[in-house]
């Protein structure tokens, strides 16, 4: 079948039960207003904070859910929808509110990143698309801002759209690497679609391609590309940094000097401190060195430690794929339905109930403490929740990519100390409310009592 | 900027030193004929063997790599290449010829997945999108594979898509899991496009929207699902099934008979059991048990150990994300230029010179060792990489996605059982040809005689 469905656009990119529900719930008549929150149940090991990232996509996915002819054809081909859903479907706009944390925003277990406030078939038939947007931007976000700590002063890009999980990863990764403090990417389309610095270097592959490397790096700088930065590591590191040496005067002479160079294979750090002697002392101190391949944050710290001369890194696999741990325990739960609070009470996975808000306490410019409570509720503290989408319509223009990257600065800045390292520290205090814990018990006294 | 760039489809998703590279090779009249091999280096620890898939996807990228007017007018404003690079990137047009794996195939370490042999500028370009498209579905379907042979007689689905890495990520990982001996998946429009059955069943915010769950138990059979599974973990499980159990006979009265339940949290194995226990004496020994959350390989092993009574699995993140491996060190490198052979010799990079060909020999109906030696070479044992395009053009229809399954069917089967097992093994045998061995000296000693 040739439908031409593009699931990166298609409201039909969802789990089957999402239309099954909405049809029963139609059926019922339930379409009376719902509150559904995300969150992330538990922080991984590896994780003392986690970095909102993902609302624009999302905002735009909300104004764009609508179903087209031919997904329709198919829906009602299947014969698994009366013709009713099928006209709901047809017609089906976002007119819901949605609530949610600024991108570039730290939160914590337990804390809603967004709420969404719409009729229940709305707000459910959104489920999948909506975690699969904000999850994997949440994920590389919260990574990269390990990266940004382990590295300060140090130049970040994102080298990993090959080894990402598709062609949005391979995107979406750049951006929400940007957001927490990287400085670029080589992914192209970063650049027209959201303004992102884009860098690039040169391949194995080119420098094969030539007879030698001298003949590979003379070619490449007649390309004149905007910094020459020439890959040393094809055979061997340390005589392709004499040759660097050896050639520069040349390559100055034709207007283009040796920016850098950059290192791929092998020990990084013990092949940086040889190349940086080579380069000091054939004169080229203003020659930079980058290193790719293979590295993490971890790395980074002890890299910073030994005081390694490397001045930039291209990061890969590590980053897009969040390979210590490429997937939060996040939820999208019902918390409030028809005016009443809802909670899930499974083994392990209880929520709570309500619709909430985060009251986050400063002290001297350091984040000590948040509280969470109901959304009506007014606390000490700056509530971090704000409105976003009203009626299914924009509150405003959202705040731009650079806006969002300060935001996350100023946050990482904000962390007590012990959140800033690498290492697994004790968690940062998130309370719940009187308020909250009053309403869970009624939530659960109205379960047992529905249920007789 | 609003340029209409689709990234799943555009040629720009592309890292930016493809360009800057196409850009020199052009300049410096380097535009013979390339031959690239993408291959996995070393497989993970806890990988006995990989499983070739995502062609289909590669060929369509191939057939259609080209620019719109609006991404050549971006590239042109960016002042980066000349207008003789925008005018061939205009023309644009993939011309080459492309070998690979069918998908479905098992492979190993340094075997060619897929080979591209093309004028240089253009093998060069469309590296880092055919990695990106081939590597996510060879690490799903390799993934899906350990659960397929960890659970024989189960049927297992693909509920992955929330916390896939973005959209492309959610619905590829069906597709590949589906190759591997996955029954389908929730993600809805595998069905339209690939023909992947899809299942759904509710979900616990469905349960939570009515008063209690008798209501809304007897509100989903209302809406005639195909099969009415009903999940019985929101409050209490074992009530739940007795509930299952006293609403059985009102539920097969009205023609919706319970198929089956679906468990999702606490002890999967422990409540299956207790579930089976008040389904039986109830008298619904034909209703099934499905389990999801949290599922890996692990689990299914100690389930089939156990004798665990759920007679199906819903597997999210542990599968669309490959958690425990979540990326493999392959590579795309050039392996031949010009007729001559190149080899890269990087630290612990170092590859195999020359286009190449995998000849597989089979014992008793198992694979007993597998010959890495040149394309041309003729030697016993079964060549395993086909022709699939030349000259830009498909040599013909691909196999289709049940081929392609009931290739990995065979393939699992023939495995070695040490291999078949989820436990580290002993690797498989893949020997170098003495004619493999003497290119690669040759393409050294050229390499030493050249950088002089």
């Amino acid at each position: 079948m040739a439908t031409p469905i593009d699931p990166a656009r298609s409201l039909l990119l969802t789990d089957l039960y999402e239309l099954t529900m909405l049809d029963a719930y139609r059926r019922e008549g339930m379409e009376a207003v719902a509150s559904f929150e995300l969150f992330v149940r538990k922080l991984p090991p590896c994780r003392n904070f986690l970095v909102a990232a993902g609302l624009e996509q999302l905002v735009e996915f909300l104004e764009n859910a609508r179903f087209t002819e031919e997904e329709l054809a198919w829906l009602e081909s299947t014969g698994r929808f009366s013709r009713e859903t099928l006209e709901y479907l047809r017609a089906f706009r976002f007119t819901g509110d949605l609530d949610a944390l600024p991108e570039g925003t730290v939160f914590f277990a337990d804390e809603p990143v967004v709420r969404v406030t719409a009729p229940l078939p709305q707000a459910q038939l959104v489920e999948s698309r909506l975690i699969n947007i904000v999850h994997f931007q949440v994920l590389i976000a919260s990574k990269a801002a390990r990266m940004t700590l382990a590295a300060p002063g140090k130049l970040l890009l994102d080298f990993g759209l090959r080894r990402a999980h598709g062609a949005e990863a391979g995107l979406m990764a750049a951006r929400a690497s940007f957001i927490a403090g990287f400085a670029g990417t080589a992914t192209v389309p970063a650049e027209p679609l959201f303004g992102i610095p884009i860098y690039g270097t040169m391949a194995h592959s080119f420098i094969q391609a030539f007879a030698n490397e001298r003949e590979a790096f003379l070619a490449f700088a007649r390309s004149r590309p905007k910094a020459l930065i020439l890959l040393i590591d094809t055979y061997d590191t340390e005589a392709a940094a004499r040759l660097v040496v050896d050639l520069a005067p040349e390559l100055a002479a034709r207007g283009t000097p040796v920016a850098g160079v950059r290192i791929d294979s092998g020990d990084l750090a013990e092949h940086a401190r040889r190349v940086r002697a080579i380069l000091d002392e054939g004169g080229l101190r203003q020659v930079k060195i980058f290193a790719s391949g293979g590295i993490d944050e971890e790395l980074l710290a002890r890299h910073l430690a030994e005081g390694v001369p490397i001045d930039g890194y291209g990061i890969g696999t590590s980053l897009t794929t969040s390979t210590d741990w490429p997937a939060l325990d996040c939820a999208y739960k019902l918390v409030a339905y028809a005016g009443e609070p809802r909670r899930k009470r499974s083994e392990g996975k209880a929520t709570w109930p309500g619709a909430k808000q985060i009251f986050r306490r400063y002290e001297d410019g350091r984040m000590v403490g948040d509280r969470l409570g109901l959304a009506e509720e007014r606390h000490e503290g700056t509530p971090l929740l704000v409105p976003v989408m009203r009626g299914g319509v924009r509150v405003g223009p959202l705040p731009g990519l650079a806006e969002a990257r300060e935001r996350c600065a100023r946050e990482l800045a904000a962390l007590p100390e012990r959140l800033r390292r690498l290492a697994p520290a004790e968690p940062y205090p998130v309370e719940p409310t009187p308020a909250l814990l009053a309403l869970a018990e009624t939530c659960d006294r109205l379960q047992r009592e529905r249920a007789r």
